[in-house]
């Protein structure tokens, strides 16, 4: 056994934080931990008590390290590894996860004086404190014809790094001003291994993802980020934000953003010296870990909230999607990056606040056919990400009559979620950006049967699942893998995925026929309610501007 | 005390009968006595066992008569009124509800044979059985350019009177052919009275109520019902069902359709020859009963669903107004009645379906502002009546988040209704028609206080109540009362509604200047998804057709 090589993957997620440890030799997961975050999302009030506005979602940064050094420790345990057999370390982060630090790697809201000021903490991805600062940016963009605003499906989003910047800037300048660092929370925690936790950070040491520079931060490998320019014209003390307050190098997920310093190797019980792969998004993280290397297969990474992923050869601008960003998943591929807000998320929502049980609502909800007897949902709870890119919108019920039971909205809810992603693979398609196979992955993959036979149903296609509950921290650790090699080819990338991202063989999902011809419908009517420019997203829009009153 | 005369109101409810003994020198209810109905509303399945389809709400016959027997006798006894003190007695009931019988009075559901077909049970108002029966009444109406069509804002209702015969003769033709006469509940149950209980009624004793006939029957003093010819056209067996299958003189509420016969006397404990009042719609009952005898007061009748009523001197046509009926509330008025299917039902719905408490929500929902911060609701969950009249609509709410709490859904509920009736009140002043007061009666307006501010506040007006929880019950015995009346003028029509249906003067509903200019946006939202065109209502359409799949 003492030859024995093992990766070490960091799955950083909305509420726990996972460390697996996987044997190079069989590709298995030999050690898996978790925690929870003590202090979970942020939502209502700070950790001193300050109040929040609606719309925050913050996190705690010492929750990340102290759940990553005791999920590791456990982990390694469980695996029999020695320290000398870990080889490489890959990460991967919910995102735009983002924090303002000091230049030594503190986080703000560490610092004297900021703990009781909301915006010093981190705001995590689903944040949506940014709408008139997202709106901001989005119109100058287009004033100015901006270049980059096409990979985005012509908007950028409400959750992403500028427009959370913007917000800082706005509605608590003196947090901006004392912000020597603004960084992805991903490079943050890869800042913290390969420099040492702080306060002993160098900034020279900030590797940053081009996974989350590209998808999050308008960055591309051509254009770098926004041009002073382009940052002054919205504001006019954001114009110089890139050259002073985001210092790094640019590195791919699956390539070295620096060795395992000392300090940080003494603290999780590591050696010193290994490589440590550049963060990545962990829904991307999802394709490797579920085995995907090649271009046409769609990965959904399904959760809280879902993610869709798909590698392409070619670069087709498509309206509404997410990001495209050239090797911001595999090298060699583009990659097309979809979303939906909240799937996991907006079940949870209604079983929790009407006090219900997803598993009588699941078991009743298996009884209905498509179309949930005449109730539809809209899925966008937390918004809409892909294709309407718009946090203002909000979810909604209709065809609801005096008989209506709890079990034909659950379904209502889950079918809208089909209908959310069969629109953004009808979209991708349109464009010439064809999904022929799809890979299921995330927790609902394997523990909502329901919602999968819909799924497949309405895409009319099958879907098959990755083998394993946590495709994500195995991509995680299929980077670190990655980052162990000296040169990396498009060859050895695609054994290691293979290798670590196994696929189910004895179950997948067949479309019925039957159900397929009658979800036509329901979808058309779906599509009919959720256009950008009609009258429920009007609506919606509207409504929104009354959620802060009394 | 043996001088003091009395009146007897019968009042049908949905789920309930009360009878109210009123004492016609005070005018005070001395005796009052409900009886829930045994079967209650049938709409799963009838009591034989035989299960019925969705948007069915049939009733037992023998409830009402067993149910009216026992609560008479103890609102006698608790007045401690003799027979003789009795001098009239009126009746109200919901409308429209209606049924096949004999010709002696049995109802076609107790004939041995035809207790498992469920369409030869009595149908009760919110029967929505009949939709396909109303669009073909409808089509053919228009194609003909019907006169009676604009008396009814142009749309015959799905739970009128002809309809409901019409889905009985498509669907169950035996059923149709088996019924001697087609009666609604109020004037069956007058025939009861007036001719003793079935079987030993005789078609000659009919007197049929001009308010149900001119709101439900598409009858109106100067046409009659519709002709031969028009009822020929939407189906050929239906053109002689007037002269053959629907015996009986027209009487006006306050008038007396015949005596109290011997054999119901004894039954009921009373005294044979007391006149008996022809029947009134629940609801109209509720405007003497609040005591408005003039024009220009609307009054507003909150229950499980809601009705609301106002005089006028004038006839103004008001597209979408459910009815406008010469003399059809009190002589010398035109009659407007509009109505909103779903109110009370709709509360009870959301807090039933969803296993939760209407008092700790109505706490919660309280403590938010106007505009459920953002959640809004439409109130269609038992269709739309005014001004749409369309069955086929349904509830919704839109604007939901994932911090939405039940008690913004309920209180949006709520609102809801508040914005349906603003709509029926702006409506009929844009036609001419303007409510210049409002009284409220009905169980909502003494046990619903959020509920009757957020209407103060949303219409801007001052709401007046009904002194007692009882108006329609009162507005029945008024009838009873004005029924003993050898020659009835104006005059004396007023007094006795002034002396028995007082208003309260220690409480009324003042409109709040700032929550009425904020439900000004919420309603303009509400208005802009509502309209009978747009996305919204033709989505709902689509989706009612699912209704019934699997």
């Amino acid at each position: 056994m003492g030859d024995t090589q093992f990766a070490l993957g960091f799955d950083f997620g909305t509420e726990s934080v996972r460390v697996v440890v996987v044997d190079l030799r069989s590709g298995d997961a030999v050690g898996v931990s978790t925690r929870n975050y003590a202090h979970g999302v942020l939502d209502a009030k700070l950790p001193g008590g300050t109040p929040l506005p609606p719309d925050y979602a913050l996190q705690y940064p010492q929750d990340w390290l102290d759940g990553a050094v005791g999920a590791c420790k456990d982990a390694l345990k469980q695996a029999a590894a020695t320290p000398e057999q870990i080889v490489g370390i890959g990460v991967d982060f919910t995102s735009c996860t983002m924090l303002p630090c000091k230049a030594d790697g503190t986080p703000l809201c560490l610092v004297s004086g900021f703990g009781n000021k909301p915006l010093a903490w981190p705001k995590l991805w689903k944040h949506h404190g940014a709408k008139s600062a997202t709106d901001r940016i989005n119109r100058v963009a287009r004033e100015r014809n901006e270049p980059w605003l096409a990979r985005y499906g012509g908007t950028v989003g409400l959750e992403w790094f500028f427009p959370k910047m913007l917000e800082t800037l706005e509605e608590a300048p003196e947090v901006f001003d004392a912000a020597e660092v603004w960084i992805e929370a991903g490079d943050w925690f890869v800042w913290q291994l390969v420099s040492g936790p702080f306060p002993r950070c160098a900034p020279s040491a900030i590797g940053r993802s081009t996974c989350q520079a590209g998808y999050k931060g308008l960055w591309s490998p051509d254009g770098g980020f926004p041009s002073r320019e382009s940052l002054k014209a919205v504001h006019p003390r954001l114009g110089d934000v890139v050259q002073t307050k985001m210092p790094g190098r640019l590195v791919a997920p699956g390539r070295p953003a620096g060795a395992l310093a000392a300090a940080a190797a003494d603290a999780f019980g590591l050696r010193p010296g290994i490589p440590v792969s550049a963060a990545i998004i962990d829904a991307h993280a999802g394709v490797p870990g579920a085995g995907v290397a090649d271009a046409g297969t769609m990965v959904l990474v399904l959760g809280t909230s879902a993610c869709q992923m798909l590698m392409d050869k070619q670069e087709h601008l498509v309206p509404g999607i997410a990001g495209i960003v050239r090797d911001g998943i595999l090298p060699g591929f583009y990659g097309y990056e979809a979303g939906q807000a909240s799937v996991g998320d907006a079940f949870g929502w209604f079983v929790d606040a009407l006090g219900l049980s997803h598993e009588t609502l699941a078991r009743d909800a298996a009884k209905l056919g498509p179309g949930s007897r005449g109730v539809l949902a809209i899925d966008w709870l937390n918004g809409c990400r892909t294709p309407l890119m718009d946090g203002r919108l909000s979810g909604a019920f209709i065809g609801l009559k005096l008989d209506t039971t709890p079990a034909q909205m659950y379904r209502a809810l889950i079918e809208a979620t089909g209908f959310g992603l069969r629109r953004i693979v009808d979209d991708l398609e349109a464009n010439g950006v064809a999904a022929r196979d799809f890979v299921a992955c995330g927790g609902l993959a394997s523990k909502a049967p329901l919602l999968m036979q819909v799924y497949a149903d309405v895409l009319g296609r099958e879907i098959r699942l990755a083998a394993s509950d946590q495709s994500v921290a195995l991509g995680a650790a299929i980077l670190g893998a990655l980052a162990a090699e000296p040169a990396l080819t498009p060859q050895r990338t695609a054994e290691v995925v293979r290798l670590i991202g196994k696929q189910r063989t004895d179950l997948s999902y067949l479309p019925q026929p039957p159900a397929s011809a009658a979800y036509r419908e329901v979808y058309g009517v779906y599509r009919s309610l959720t256009s950008g420019e009609g009258e429920v997203a009007k609506a919606m829009r509207r409504l929104d501007g009354l959620r802060h009153t009394s």
